[in-house]
């Protein structure tokens, strides 16, 4: 169930209801695809605001394979996690070569990564280990194009995906688990259209806003989602999969979504890319490293209460390996306090004052077209 | 100063005492060569019972240089460890191809393997390094030769030793700093029993044996030891370096070592070594697959309070960079704790029986000549 408690304007903050709780919307999903977040415990993860993940299916179903998670009745008891968590179906997985062997519509070859195998796998084989993964929230199996694809290659693509959504729906039967459909289409707006109506006249628990955040570049991106929301349902939880960098969050809850995940603040922290509240830094450079002050003066997250950036900027001068778990504890945690401060502005009816005070500070890079990481 | 209040035969447990606080002995350091042990954070090493860490000094001189450490006022503050820290003097990067250049009785070139340029360091350049790091515990410059080098090349390392030692003990003048001297002389009865004489009748702080645990094997490192201890004033802390494997403190508390440090628990965990009551487990193994039990079933720590074997397994299976965290964490622990037990059951006179129990549970590997790691 999905209830929404406030409107600004386009954007809204509300409650999703799952088996494992309530999550308050509009929310970021931390992405921990094989049962853990990078270098991040569960403790940790709340203790920094989250309250869901997302895992995935497929490569869950690889390792430690259905087995494990039935004996351990379900992927919350194995990670310990014991709040929401999402599955990606393994459509993000066709976008890659060492996954994917070939795709039609009877569904999808998978290459095991691991020991090479492949397998064939339905739409209704992919609702089945979400189901005895036990998510609370499965994501339907999509047919993800790569950007750069041609038309004709994303319409069939399209095709398929809408053919693999009734599929879904129609085998899905784990009632306490809510099924979300995911619309693709490219940047096309004929296409994406077409699929945001078929997809939102599905019975399915929330749409989802697939293939983008894949290089298509902000703008294209910004378009794309607002084609595809003028033909879903105000009233159902709208899902932007891929997006997750401050400027992109704040810009697409102003939108009407609801929900995001994304590798963004993980992949950056990585290669010393640190959020703060005047913008993104990068931590390695020779300037922070006498800095006494922790990396942002505004943050209260457990690294910024601990550390200067002087200490933080050696571990990344030292390749040290914890530099990963500090890096992506202050990103995730900026992104999570975000969401927060966003779910007040609307509550208050102030987004519009919040964003524009948000930008006054955070100086964005000069090139527009941040790239973009999907999940 | 150090104090011993209990002894039960050769074994003691007393107190020793710096700058940052009491060190109850016998003890071991977990190390943290740059300023942080490998994936376990300040405020964790605390958790699990550390009290005195191990940095490098040399390492530290060359990132993040000493300007930045006076800076912060010392390593304490820069790294955020209140508790004891000592410092290794870089007599043990002599053993580095990466990092010798040559050394000869002035001193030692060292090369930077950050940037490739050479530096001349005498004895005193390295207290002096020592000094301005701020470390509660310095360590003499040691020339320390390889296992299986020639006899007359350890007797020169020796001499030179010897001679370094006493230049570093001249050039000490940091009121509050102690300074252990470390003896050399290989696996040879006569040279290392004339280094333990002569650094012993030298007016350091602490007497530590250096140059062992480096691929001479569980006999001949307790042969060369307890030769080296009869040579070694009763009333100093003896400091055996580079030893840290379950059954070797063990043995070593026995010959009357008051301090340890060793690589070795978190380079077995991070090759799926776990440290068990029951012995050592490689939790790599497909037996773990399915295990709910924690790591180790009688283990408190934070991750045995959380985690099954099975997704321990997992973690380790799947290359997800936490496993080293988690594996660095549970066999910190299990050392801290089984020196915790040691220091009781020297206090209670039970040393004896304790190392027995433990035996009786704790299964050796059946190759006696365990590798070492030195520090």
């Amino acid at each position: 169930m999905f209830k929404i408690n406030y409107e600004d304007k386009e954007a809204r903050a509300g409650k999703l209801y799952t088996k494992h709780g309530i999550v308050e919307t509009p929310f970021f999903m931390p992405i921990a695809t094989k049962g853990t977040a990078k270098q991040v415990s569960p403790d940790e993860l709340k203790l920094i605001g989250s309250q869901a993940i997302i895992a995935n299916a497929f490569v869950l179903h690889l390792k430690p394979g259905l087995e494990v998670l039935n004996n351990f009745k379900g992927i919350h008891k194995f990670m310990k996690w014991d709040k929401t968590i999402f599955t990606d179906s393994g459509g993000f997985q066709i976008l890659s070569k060492s996954f994917l062997h070939k795709a039609d519509e009877k569904g999808v070859y998978f290459k095991n990564p691991f020991d090479g195998s492949k397998k064939f796998f339905t739409p209704e084989d992919i609702i089945d280990i979400e189901e005895q993964i036990g998510s609370d929230v499965a994501m339907a199996l999509d047919f993800v194009p790569h950007y750069g694809n041609s038309k004709d290659y994303i319409a069939e693509c399209t095709r398929i995906t809408h053919l693999w959504a009734e599929r879904c729906l129609k085998s899905h039967d784990a009632k306490r688990q809510l099924l979300f459909g995911i619309c693709q289409g490219g940047i096309f707006k004929d296409l994406r259209e077409k699929s945001a109506k078929f997809i939102n006249n599905l019975d399915f628990d929330g749409i989802a806003l697939g293939g983008l955040g894949i290089g298509e570049g902000r703008e294209n991106m910004f378009n794309t989602a607002q084609i595809a929301l003028h033909h879903i349902d105000n009233a159902k939880p709208r899902y932007l999969m891929g997006v997750g960098s401050p400027e992109d969050l704040i810009d697409c809850v102003g939108l009407g979504i609801d929900c995001f995940d994304s590798r963004f603040p993980t992949m950056n922290a990585r290669h010393g890319g640190i959020f703060t509240s005047q913008g993104k830094i990068n931590i390695e450079k020779v300037q922070y490293k006498n800095d006494e002050n922790p990396l942002d003066e505004n943050c209260k997250c457990p690294v910024c209460k601990k550390f200067s950036k002087a200490f933080i900027h050696h571990l990344y001068r030292t390749h040290e390996p914890i530099r990963d778990r500090y890096g992506n504890i202050h990103n995730l945690y900026f992104i999570q306090n975000l969401m927060k401060d966003i779910r007040k502005s609307i509550k208050n009816n102030e987004f519009n004052q919040f964003k524009k005070d948000f930008f006054k500070n955070y100086k964005l890079n000069k090139n527009k077209n941040t790239k973009f990481t999907y999940s």
